[in-house]
């Protein structure tokens, strides 16, 4: 697929849970990386969803936090992905910062400068990316 | 309204479905685009929406990815408008993407430069704009 | 906390609404500013969130819109937050816009470039920041 997300997580299905209108959905990478989505019923009905099913979890850069110490606080986020910076690109008001992984593969987060700046993130140190079930789209092939 | 969303698209409430806390509501635009909105079902009263009534639909740049191709890959977002690329600018970490609607009006996006690059986006090539219901904020005169 | 999200707002839980599965939560800041948080009450539980606790209530910038002028529109909108613009950082694609509050604090808000030049944004001008419950992300201690 071509799109524009510099997340995306190839996977499988690896829970569902159905609500009354609004649908969680699990997915685990090869890496062993476990994204959470929030989706409509409807999605999953047309989708397809079910354990098991290969599926592709998608997530804008820009929906992505980047947490370097969470100083004993617990966060309502469903996604947290730990690993090591990789790459920071900065521009006057952006910054990109990308995450590998531990498994393999990587997550990519846009900051502002200001934040990049004030968290000092540096390459090879440690940083976890969160992101909100709702900020992820799922993809598959009906 | 002076507001920073790029995309404002004008219409009429074309559908309402109340669910327990949250509505999705769909508005229709003059050029016959289709745009979903998950909003709540208090937003819904405050704002007297009814199907016929005047709304303006605010979609921010950021929220909105581009799709070439899906090759064959279906999608759990409720928002595709699809047409031709009119603009790219291009900074050093973001791009921000206009795609001109078949019906009239345009469609912008903020992407990150790196995806510019890797989906090769041109000026008048056909593109496909995607977002979900969440990212869409509803205004109305009461 | 050590994280990229430019709006991070302490304050005490003064209000919570437990749907079937996802809670809407109220923050208030010493400033008096109120937050609202769309969760899920699994995340409400986890956090052990209850009113009077102190909590962080954390927004991403790109997640934020500005209002200049709102013709007599209702927004669907749970959080708005009115003051005057204290700074302006541009970039070729993206404007980092800082609107400090009546009661102390800032709202930070990236937009683009164009919608800041369109808004005519100036220091010292009166601005509203948008935003809705679903880009609130809570953190408190256990």
């Amino acid at each position: 697929m071509k799109i524009s997300a510099r997340n995306v997580f190839k996977g499988k299905i690896t829970g569902i849970q159905l609500g009354a209108v609004n649908a969680e959905v699990a997915l685990t990478t090869a890496g062993g990386d476990r994204i959470v989505a929030s989706v409509t019923n409807a999605s999953v009905q047309a989708l397809g969803l079910a354990s098991g099913k290969e599926a592709i979890a998608l997530v804008k850069a820009s929906s992505v936090l980047v947490l370097t110490d969470s100083e004993g606080y617990q966060l309502s986020t469903r996604n947290s992905l730990s690993g090591k910076i990789a790459s920071i690109t900065e521009g006057p008001v952006s910054a990109e910062v990308a995450i590998a992984l531990p498994g393999g593969g990587a997550v990519h987060a846009t900051i502002t400068h200001e934040a990049s700046k004030e968290l000092g993130l540096k390459v090879g140190a440690s940083a976890t990316a969160i992101f909100k079930a709702g900020a992820v789209i799922l993809a598959a092939k009906a």
